[in-house]
This record gives C-alpha cells, sequence and structure tokens, in this order.
C-alpha cells in the first residue's frame, strides 16, 4: 500500500481546500509523507497539469499515489478515476489529466470511483478523492476501489510534424526561469546543429549550447533541457519575455519560414 | 501527545522566519509530520487568518496542533495561548485568531503561555509558540503550560441580518479562484431559490446550479459551497472581478435594494 | 545519517523541478522528513540565497541536510559540493551559496562531488545533488564522496564601516512584509539610540521601538530585529515602499550625510 502521496491542484498556494483535503488524508492509519507537487498551476488548465503530471510523477518512487486535482467538471458527470501507469498510481477527474502520461507509459489498470452522495458537488477531491486515498493507505487493494474502465479520456497534444519548414513543432511549457521547452524531441538534435539553430516565433535562436552558463549573460541559446525535449533559454534572462513566446508558439529549424 | 503540526502565518511563501520555525519545530524527540496551510496570508489580517483556521483545521485528526502567527501585536502585553477546539489543538497569539472557529465550536480549554526573558521582542512564534509546541510534542501535558484562561479574544464577525432585503449579508472570503463565499449557511439557500437568485453588490446573480460546470463557461452563477455556505461564481472565470465584489461587498436576495 | 533534508532553490513555487528532486530524495531506504525552506529565490540570485540559507538553517537539528540549487553556472567547470558546517550539512553548487553561512561559523569539512557521465547539463540539482543526497541518507559517509576541500567560493558582502556618518551599512534583505533588515549588528544599537534614530537613503527615522506594536500604526520606526540586526520598519506598512528603498540602500546614523 502507498506510504507517500503527493497532490498537484490549481487551488492556489495557502488554499484552504488544500489544507482540507491534507487534514482527511492524516487520518490513515499509518504515518503519511505528504508532497505537495503544486498548486499554483493556472486555474481550470487540464493541460498545463498533465503535463506537469507527466514531468514530475515518474522521479517518485514506485507505489507513490498521486492526487491530481485540476477538474472544471467537478460534480457534473465526468468519472473520477483511480489509475495505474508506469507503477505510479493516480487519483483524479477523467478528464485528461493523464494524457500527457499515458503518450509515455501505457495505462497499467485503471478503475471509476463512486460519488457518495455526501459528495459536495463542488469539491470531489475532498469528498472522493481523498476518502479513496485513505482506503488505499490503509490496504484496501485497488480493484476494491470500482469497476475497471481502459477508455480514460486523452486530450490530443501537438505532435512535431515534419514540414517545408523541416520541422515543425511548439513551445508546450514555460518554466519558472522563463526557459522554453518544446515538443521537439532530444533525438532531434542533430538537425538543429545542421540548421545552424532554432526558429522560435519570428526569432532565430542561432547559439547552440550544452548548458546555459556556457555563454554570456543575455544570450538567445538553444539547447537539449533536462526533460529531454528541445529548448530555447536566455542566459539569466526569460526567453519568453526577449522571445515574445509562450506555450504554443511555434517552433522550426532556424531560417525556415513556417507555414 | 501530538504527531502532527501545522503551520498557518502571513510571513510570506519562502521565509526564512517560517523555516526557523520549522527547524525549531523538529528538535522534538518523536518524528512530527509538518503541514503548511498558508503562508501568504494578508499581512497583519487576523480576520483572514481567522476565516481560514475555522475553514481548514476540523479536517484534521483530533489532537492535531496547529501553530497559526497572524500576530501585529508581536511583544506588546497581548497574550499567547494554547487552546482546544473540537479536538484540535492551537497556539497562537490571543487577538482573535480564534474567533471564527469559536462561533462553530465551544472553547474546550486554554491556558496562557509564558514569555521567556531571551524571547526577541519581535519573532514569539519562534521563541515562545514553537519551544511550547515541542513541550507539547515531547510530552508535557497543557495544563503545565500556564494557567487557565477562559476570556479568549473574539472579533465581532458580520452576521446574516434580517431587512427590507429579506436577508442582508457579506462576502467573507474570495477563494483563489475568485469565487465569492457569502455569510449566508446553505439552510437559506430554498430562499435564494424562491427570490430566483442572489443580489452582490450592484449585482443579481440568476443563474442557479449545484455545481459550476452546470451551465456554459462565462456564466455567474449561485451555489451552494463545499464549506457549506452560499457562494457566488462565475463559471471558468473570476467572479471576483465580473461582479467587482471582495470581502465585505454586501450581498442580498435578488431583486433587492440593499438599506 | 540525516533523517531531515531541506531544499531552498530559484526553481519557482510549484516547479516540476522541485518535485522531480523529491522524488528522487523519496528513494531513500529510511523514511525522510522533507521540508521546503524557498523555491521562490530571484532567479540566478545567489546572494540572496546565502543570506537565507544562513538565517534559516542554524534553526535545524544537528545533522539536518540542506540541498541549496541556485546554480546559474550548473554545467559549467563550477563544482558542487558537501559542507559541514555548525553541524548543518549542505549539498551546493560552489558558487558563494554557502559565503553567509561562513561569515558566522567556520567550514567543519568539505568535499567536492564527482558528475556522473549521465547527469543531464542543465539539472545538477536533480542529477548529482539528490542522488548524492540519497547515499549519505543511506549511510554512506560524507567521506566517501569525494575528495576534501578548503578553499569554497566566498562571495564578498557588505560590512558595517565607520565614516564621517558614524557608521555607514546597507539594508541586506527586505522581508515579506518590507522590512528593512540591515547589515547593522544588534551591539550598534546603543549608537542608534545615541544618534537618535537612522538614515535610510534620504530618510531619517526617529521613532526607536522595542516591536512593531510600540507605536502606532503607518510609524516608521526603528528596532533590533529578530535575526540580530538592526531593522527599519513602517508600523502595519511597507518600510520598502515608504521609504523607496531595498537591498543595497545605504544607512547611517540619523541627521549624518552619507559620503
Amino acid at each position: 500500500m502507498p506510504r507517500i502521496v503527493t497532490l498537484t491542484t490549481d487551488f492556489g498556494s495557502g488554499s484552504g481546500y488544500v489544507a482540507e483535503m491534507k487534514g482527511r488524508l492524516l487520518h490513515a492509519r499509518e504515518p503519511v509523507t505528504l508532497v505537495d507537487i503544486a498548486h499554483e498551476l493556472p486555474p481550470h488548465d487540464v493541460r498545463a497539469a498533465a503535463w506537469l503530471v507527466a514531468q514530475a510523477c515518474p522521479a517518485f518512487p514506485a507505489g507513490t499515489l498521486h492526487i491530481v486535482v485540476v477538474d472544471p467538471g467537478v460534480g457534473t458527470p465526468r468519472r473520477l478515476v483511480w489509475a495505474e501507469i508506469g507503477g505510479q498510481q493516480f487519483l483524479c477527474p477523467d478528464n485528461g489529466l493523464l494524457s500527457c502520461a499515458l503518450r509515455r507509459t501505457p495505462l497499467a489498470a485503471a478503475r471509476v470511483l463512486p460519488v457518495a452522495p455526501f459528495a459536495a458537488a463542488t469539491f470531489h477531491g475532498r469528498d472522493v478523492l481523498a476518502p479513496a486515498a485513505v482506503r488505499l493507505l490503509d490496504g484496501t487493494p485497488p480493484e476494491a476501489l470500482g469497476p475497471l474502465v481502459t477508455d480514460l479520456v486523452r486530450l490530443s497534444w501537438p505532435e512535431p510534424r515534419e514540414s517545408s519548414a523541416g520541422i515543425d513543432g511548439n513551445v508546450i511549457h514555460v518554466d519558472a526561469f522563463g526557459n522554453l521547452i518544446t515538443n521537439l524531441p532530444a533525438d532531434l538534435w542533430p538537425l538543429v546543429v545542421a540548421a545552424g539553430g532554432l526558429r522560435v516565433g519570428d526569432h532565430d535562436v542561432t547559439t547552440l549550447v550544452r548548458t546555459y552558463g556556457d555563454t554570456a549573460s543575455g544570450t538567445p541559446v538553444v539547447l537539449v533541457g533536462s526533460q529531454g525535449f528541445i529548448e530555447a533559454a536566455v542566459v539569466e534572462g526569460r526567453a519568453d519575455t526577449w522571445l515574445s513566446a509562450g506555450p504554443g508558439t511555434r517552433v522550426a529549424l532556424a531560417g525556415r519560414r513556417m507555414s
């Protein structure tokens, strides 16, 4: 049974809603290690949460239970599920939150959770997911949580495409430094090297580096980021500001016009 | 003796003051589970903290120790107290922080804490409350902390009132989504239904729902929130912005002029 | 071996990078208590981190392991180190992060960490420091981590100076309340009293108090802060705004022109 529980929500840092969930989780019979992953996700942004889940959760020990609550449809007929992916366990609404994780690793199993009549229609994190977590923490096997389900909601995700620009991709995530993480996987790096750089929106970034500190402060650079994707950055500056880019901005090989 | 300690302060997220308190607390002889409730409360805002305490703390297992430090009078003759309410234990300045919790549940017991001569006049959280917590964690009974006290400071709190508008109330709290939580308890919901909606400041909100996702994005709605109070929201939007409302904004039944 | 691990970074609150590090740390064989100190440090600001480390870390039980990652030179030849100072253990890049702690307490020992070939050039926190922490948590003695080193990078730090203004100092840190913490140690307080106050930039602050609540809301005051340094504040207001001051602003005895 899990001993580590992580929490990822859009409730806001310091939210009483998070505290209510933690209070419920600590009713488990044995000590639990609670880990906050993020509570400042953009409200209702299932895609941003799905990206973070896929980045962060695989780093935890097998059997860790990840509760993810970005749930604009709370209280509507959308399902709530337990799922296992790559040895990690999840409890979340079935609204696409696991889409990004499932692009990398197949679904091992999933179960639909019942919604008790007493559950507040606006807070299933507290009244459905936390109680299910406590049951798992107390030794209930996942099979007892509810019926099997295999067709989890999967959001479409922008994929890198071959095009007249060689490859077309998108910025997928902007981190706290303003670095632009794209959906171009690291194995396309030789193409970037051959093209002499990456086009980000209207800017060609032509300084290719191994790490930020390889060149002078303020220089826009392209590199392979720590998540295994090609990334544009500005040394000790914010690439999102300098390159006027954000989630969705198109990227291509340097010197190419995007169609 | 407590094994879970929560922290609620206005010190700011990432504050060294919070870290100093955690460091002291971890000197307890047995492992402690530390839980951050909030550190981003508006500075010196005792009422906001009192509301959060009343919302969040009852969710924790009985015996949890909640340290609450919003303390504009630190170092002045205001008292510091240990208190027990509804099975939860508290350590805080006696400045009204427990007012909201005490409106729901009676005081079981309270003790005044001595202030040691070495305590920094500006940081009793570190130098009075954290040492008292460690004593409790190490097995000292609360009776040994200091003399009994029964007259804790209680702040007045806006109450719903009968009026020419049927009922008059106020927005009490705005959550991270911009939802407006009022002081109208859920059992007044039939009155809202009969009136066809809620007046929030100068706006009549006439779409009544069970949960946010019951209607279209951008619609102002009224519903019973998960805390048991009537709430105004905007589906996937911010009601505080759309309705120009915040803590203190008056609410009444729809169609009524507020006196 | 350590049982408590703290984390201090500039990765941003809710960052997936922090979560990845926590996930790796929880692979230790025995339970670990993880404590977040701060993740909202100004990006790349080694000095701000060094100040926080020196403030917060000594409060923890001896043997606590503090991981500090503000690392603009990640992946360049700068060293990564394990260090022991005043009974606390640290894992961090050797870029000055321990400067401020080392001004108060001598270095007990330090070791250079090897960088494994698989380490991502942009994320040594995850790929070098976290694995070293897990080794320590699992019982590896620090001596086995790498060769001894004694010449850790030490940043210069503004020191109070005797001058025509009596003493010259600087604001070193602004806390979340806007309080201005200077580098003038508490033992200079009699000089401030004799001068009738402190000059902060272009403002003479002449109300001397023991704590904030000793005078009326909105009053600029000078006092001895809880860290042992002289501090300027505005009662229930922000001194940084009211006195147009911030890190680096010069301070002197009241009534003196600064040279």
